[in-house]
C-alpha cells in the first residue's frame, strides 16, 4: 500500500518524507537516477541545467551545516536558485506560526522545501499544507527519519556490493535516538537485504525494534560475525553525558569499531558512518581512515543522490 | 515638487527611499512594470536575464528574514548577483562607520544597496553619500518608510479593484509606529484614493495624522462602514507589553478584525495585512484565511513589485 | 628555493598561503593577470565565465564580513559557485576535527578552499591535507599572513608608481600583531623595493624585525621623510585597552597620520590602509579622505587581484 502522502495517485514520488513504506521501485528509480549524476562532480564544469530557474528553499529549523551544504551544492549543480532560511533566528521569534511561514514562502513561488526540524513529523506536517505543485524533502526530523541519508547509504552499498539479496548488514550504536538508523533499516529491508542486524546496548535500543525486521545483538563479537557491511552510528554528546551510558571510554571498549573487531566481519566488508564522527568513541581512527572505510565516498555519493531526488521531484519528467 | 534625492533632474527614479512626494507618474510606472513580471513566477524557468552581472547588496542593519528573502528572490529572478550582509554582527562591531562600510562596498563596484535599518532616515543618509551610479532602495527605516511594501499594497488594490478614484480604504492598528502605514497613506493619496481612513486607539496615532490627508476613527463600527479595502497592521509584541495598550485580548476585542466586523465593510471588500500576522490579536484566523483575504497574494505580488523597482533603477532603460 | 607547499614541481602556483618565499615571477604573474580583470567591474555585465561550475568554499573559522565579501564577489564575477561556511558555529561545535570537516567538503568535489582562521598556520595545515586537485587560499591566519591583502597592496603601488625599484615605502603601526604587515614586507622586498621602513612604538614591533629587510623607526618625523608610499595599519581595539599602549589619544598624537605629518613625505606620496579604519586613532579623516588617499582604490583592486589568484589556481591554464 503506497504512502499516499509522498506518492501521487499513479505512484510517482511527489514528496520525500520517509523511506518507511516507499516501494522498492521508487528506491531503485532514485538510485538509478543518482548513477546518471555520478560524473557531474568530476566534470570541468560541474553543472547541468536541469532545474534552472527553480526556487529551492532550505528551511533549517535546526542547525546543520553539513546537510545544508550538501543540499545547497546538489541544487547548484542542477542550476537551481537556492534560498537558505535559518528559521529559529527569524520569523519564529516574531511569533509567526510555521504554517504562516510556509504559506508565505509558497506565495513567493517556491518549488521545493528542504526541511530540517528537531520535531518528528515536521516535514509531513508541512507537506500536508503546501500547494500541490510544491515538493517537500525531509532533511531530518527529530528521531523519525532522514531519508536522503538512508538513500545514500544504500547507494553506497549497491556500488560496493552490486546487489542486496545476498548481504548481511550490521548497524551499530544508538539506534534509539537515530533517525538515520530508521531510514537505513527501511531502505535495506525494502531492497531485499535478507539479514539486517542491530548491535547496541539495551539502553540504546527502541522497544519492539525486532518488528522492523532486524536481528538484535548486544555483543559485537556475535553481531559482526560474517557481515558484509558495517554501519557505525554517531554517539551524540548529550547521550554520553546522560544516564544511558557508563562513559565514552566504556562505550568505545564495548561498541567502538576497532581493527580487531572489524576482523570478525567478512574480509571484504565495508565500513560506513553518516558523520560527523567521534573518533575514539564509536570508531577508531585506524578503521575510519583504513582501506575498508567508504565513509568519504558516502559524502560524494550523497550529492548525486540528492541531485537525483531533486530532479525526480522537480525535473521535466516530474508529473 | 519632485524629491530631488530620489529623482534625476529629468524626473526619472534614481533611488527608492520613500513614497512621500513620489509623483503618481512614477508610482504608475512601477505598477505597470510589475504587471509585466507577473508571469515570470509562473514560468517553468522563473528567470529573466535583465540584470545579469549586476551586483546587488542586501544591507540588513536590522534582522528581517521575510523582507530580505523577497528582495533576494526578486534579484535572482532578474539574474543579478546578490550579496547579503548582516551588518550588526560584523564591521559595525569593529567600530567602522556606516559611511566607511558603504564606501568600501561601493568600491567593490556595487550597483544597488537594499537597506534595512532601525533608524529613520538611514537609507536617505546612505543615498546622499553613494557614487552617482549606485541606486539605493529603502527596505524599511525605523518608523519612517517601507516604500516597496506600500507599492505592493497599492499594486494589490489595483489588481482587485481596477482603479483608485472611487475607493474607501481603511488602515487599522498601530499607525504611530508603522512605517508601513506611512508608505501606504502616501501611495493611496497620490494615486487618488478619495477617502483613506485610519482606525486606531488614540495612543497608537501620531499627532497631526489628519495632515496626511486621512480621516481618523477610534471605533471599528464607524470606521469600517462601507469600505472597499481593509488593511490590518501588525501589532508588535513590544507594544503589547507596554503602557500604550491594556492587553492583547482587549485590543482584539476592540480592533481585531473578526467576521462580524468585516460584515460592516462592503460585501466585496478585500482584507490585507503586511505580515507577519498575530492571529487572534489584530486579526481572527477565520478572516485571515477567508475568501476576502488577499494576504498571500500580497506576498506573491511583492516579488513582481520588487523586480519592477530593481529593473527600473538598474535595467537597460535606466538613465 | 621555492616553497614546495605552494608551488608545483615545475614552479606553478598551486596554493596561495604566504608571500614569504613566493618568487617575483609568480607575484608579477598575479599582478599582470589582475590587470586583465580591471575592466570587468566596469562592464555592464560584470561577469566572465572562466570558473563556471567550479565549487569554491569560503571557510571562515574567524568572522570577517569584508574579506569574505571580496572573495565572494570575485568568485561570482568568475561565474563560480560559492558556498560559505561559518565553521565556528557549526560542525566544530559537534566535536568534528578540522581535518574531518575538510575531508568531507573535499568529498563534495570542492575545487578551492578560502580559509580564514585565528590560528597561524591553519591554511598551511589544511593545504597539507587536501586532495591534489584542490587549491587553498589563505585569507588570513592569526598573526602570520594575509597574502591577497599584500598582493592588492603591491598592485595598488604598481598602478600609482609604475615600478618598485626606486621606491621608499613606510608601514606604520602595529607591526607585531599584523599579518597584513608581514605579507606587505615580503611582497615589497621580493619585488625589489630598495627601502621598506616600519614605524612603530617598541611595544608593537616583533623582535628581530630588521631581519625581514626593513629599516626601523620609532618616530614619524624621521620615518616619513621623503617616502613615496605610506601604509597605515589598523590599531585593533583590544590593543588599545591593553598595556602595550598608553591610550588611543596618545597613539594618535605620536603615530596617527595627519596632514602635518603627511607633508613630511614626498609631495606625490600615496596613503594606503587595509581597512577597516579607526578614524582619529591611526589616521585623521582629513588624510583618509584626502587627495593622496588611495584607500578605496585598494578595495576595488582587491577584487581584481582575488579574481587573478582564483583564475590562476583554477582556470583553464592551471596545471
Amino acid at each position: 500500500m503506497p504512502d499516499s502522502q509522498q506518492l501521487t495517485p499513479d505512484g510517482q514520488l511527489k514528496h520525500l518524507l520517509t523511506l518507511d513504506g516507499l516501494p522498492s521501485r521508487i528506491l531503485t528509480q532514485i538510485l538509478d537516477t543518482a548513477e546518471t549524476f555520478m560524473d557531474v562532480g568530476e566534470r570541468d564544469v560541474k553543472k547541468v541545467p536541469l532545474l534552472r530557474g527553480k526556487a529551492i528553499f532550505n528551511l533549517f529549523f535546526e542547525a546543520s551545516t553539513r546537510t545544508r551544504t550538501t543540499f545547497d551544492i546538489a541544487a547548484k549543480r542542477l542550476s537551481a536558485d537556492v534560498v537558505t532560511l535559518n528559521i529559529a533566528a527569524s520569523a519564529q521569534s516574531k511569533g509567526e506560526t510555521v504554517l504562516d511561514t510556509i504559506a508565505n514562502l509558497s506565495a513567493m513561488h517556491a518549488d521545493m522545501f528542504i526541511v530540517r526540524h528537531s520535531q518528528s513529523g515536521a516535514a509531513h506536517f508541512i507537506a500536508r499544507h503546501v500547494a500541490p505543485h510544491i515538493a517537500v524533502v525531509n532533511a531530518g526530523d527529530g528521531r523519525h527519519a532522514h531519508p536522503t541519508q538512508g538513500l545514500l547509504d544504500v547507494f553506497t552499498i549497491r556500488r560496493y556490493k552490486g546487489a542486496f539479496h545476498n548481504l548481511r548488514v550490521a548497524i551499530i550504536g544508538d539506534i534509539l535516538h537515530s533517525r538515520v538508523a530508521r531510514s537505513q533499516i527501511h531502505a535495506l529491508t525494502t531492497l531485499g537485504v535478507p539479514e539486517v542486524r542491530v548491535i547496541a546496548p539495551r539502553t540504546l535500543l527502541p522497544a519492539g525494534v525486532e518488528q522492523m525486521g532486524v536481528h538484535v545483538f548486544h555483543d559485537m563479537k556475535a553481531g559482526l560475525k560474517d557481515v558484509d557491511v558495517i554501519i557505525m552510528l554517531r554517539l551524540q554528546n548529550e547521550r554520553m553525558k546522560g544516564a544511558l551510558l557508563p562513559s565514552a571510554q566504556e562505550y568505545f571498549k564495548q561498541y567502538g569499531l576497532t581493527a580487531e573487531k572489524l576482523a570478525l566481519a567478512k574480509p571484504d566488508a565495508i565500513v560506513m558512518h553518516p558523520g560527523p564522527m567521534n573518533r575514539g568513541v564509536e570508531i577508531d581512527s585506524e578503521v575510519a581512515d583504513g582501506v575498508q572505510s567508504v565513509i568519504l565516498k558516502q559524502v560524494t555519493y550523497g550529492i548525486a543522490v540528492r541531485m537525483a531526488v531533486m530532479s525526480i521531484l522537480l525535473g521535466p519528467t516530474a508529473s
